[in-house]
């Protein structure tokens, strides 16, 4: 059995000493960076540094709905799964996804599962987070063209062959006046928009700068 | 706003198309083939394909050992909140990492809460999910090498910059005459452990081929 590393505190270090040094931030904003690296960090691909998305304005609003108390929707219970609590002790998080009703909304709508959940979001002044399906962020942004109240932020990683990138790219190219983060492509998932949250509750309570 | 996909069916079809079209598979049994198929299918990489590892009889194993009542057990939530039950309908899911003896066990024992939760599994004959911890999956192997009974089946995928590429290196090499599956590098996560005990269940189910 070859040697390896037990200590959780050592192990957290050097993940992110790995990160910040093989990981290309300069041109991030420091916000942003602490952001960008708890992604990577939960994905173990630094490249993906060079494909995320975003405005300038994304930490710093959604810092400050969380310090006021907005709540978090996540598309799935995966992202639900991985914000951790400790980290954001003030904050509602909530998956309409297995709600009763979904299911013949989504009948009744001609559309996903994840699509329809969407429909049950308070969208005013809260933190979106995408980590599964691209039905969901397309959904958002239908509702949020319809006039639906706007976000405190966006975080975008649906992932996978069917709409994940064409979501994203009308998310970055389009993103309706909502502060966004993403990430350009095919690649991303529960994992990283869980990360990106845990990031801004971290932030909000003034840790890490 | 530009038009999209809204059938879950035609969204499932194409997306299983795209990797079946996209991705280096005929190295594969088939039976192996269609875990990896649903792995890529959760993380939106075909190129993995070439970096998964196997032994020949880990689907086959693990197939007989769901449709005995095997249970499963992940590393962490996030793994469990993937692992669609309806899939999986006799299937008990575990995950001990948040078990109320586990953080003292971390101190005494002197290693994180994940490989600490790893003493509670019953490996005996038991489906093992690792998708996020390194430590989980070195010490999964050494209480093997200690005389654990054998699980039916490992699916390693650790993620991260300390101790994952390392983790699954030494699976891959030693696997203590353990079926397993694993990524070699850094790459991994919960989504493609939960998605490759779903493809399990599928295939244990009659599905699929």
């Amino acid at each position: 059995m070859r040697p390896y590393e037990k200590d959780p505190a050592a192990i957290y270090a050097a993940s992110f000493a790995t990160v910040r040094s093989e990981a290309p931030l300069t041109r991030f904003p420091s916000d942003i960076a602490e952001v960008a690296i708890r992604v990577i960090h939960a994905c173990g691909m630094v490249e993906i540094a060079d494909r995320l998305d975003y405005s300038d304005d994304v930490a710093s609003s959604a810092i400050a709905a969380l310090r006021a108390g907005a709540p978090v929707y996540a598309d799935c219970e995966m992202v639900a799964s991985g914000i951790t609590r400790r980290l954001l002790p003030g904050t509602d998080v909530r998956c309409t996804l297995n709600d009763a009703d979904v299911p013949d909304m989504a009948k009744s709508l001609g559309t996903t599962r994840s699509a329809a959940a969407v429909d049950l979001w308070d969208t005013d002044g809260a933190i979106i987070a995408i980590g599964n399906a691209p039905t969901a962020l397309f959904r958002l942004l239908e509702r949020l063209e319809d006039g639906a109240p706007k976000p405190a932020g966006i975080l975008g990683f649906p992932v996978g062959f069917v709409g994940a990138a064409e979501s994203k790219a009308e998310l970055a190219q389009r993103p309706r006046d909502t502060p966004f983060l993403t990430l350009r492509g095919r690649k991303g998932g529960s994992a990283m928009a869980s990360a990106a949250v845990n990031a801004l509750g971290i932030l909000a309570a003034g840790g890490l700068q």
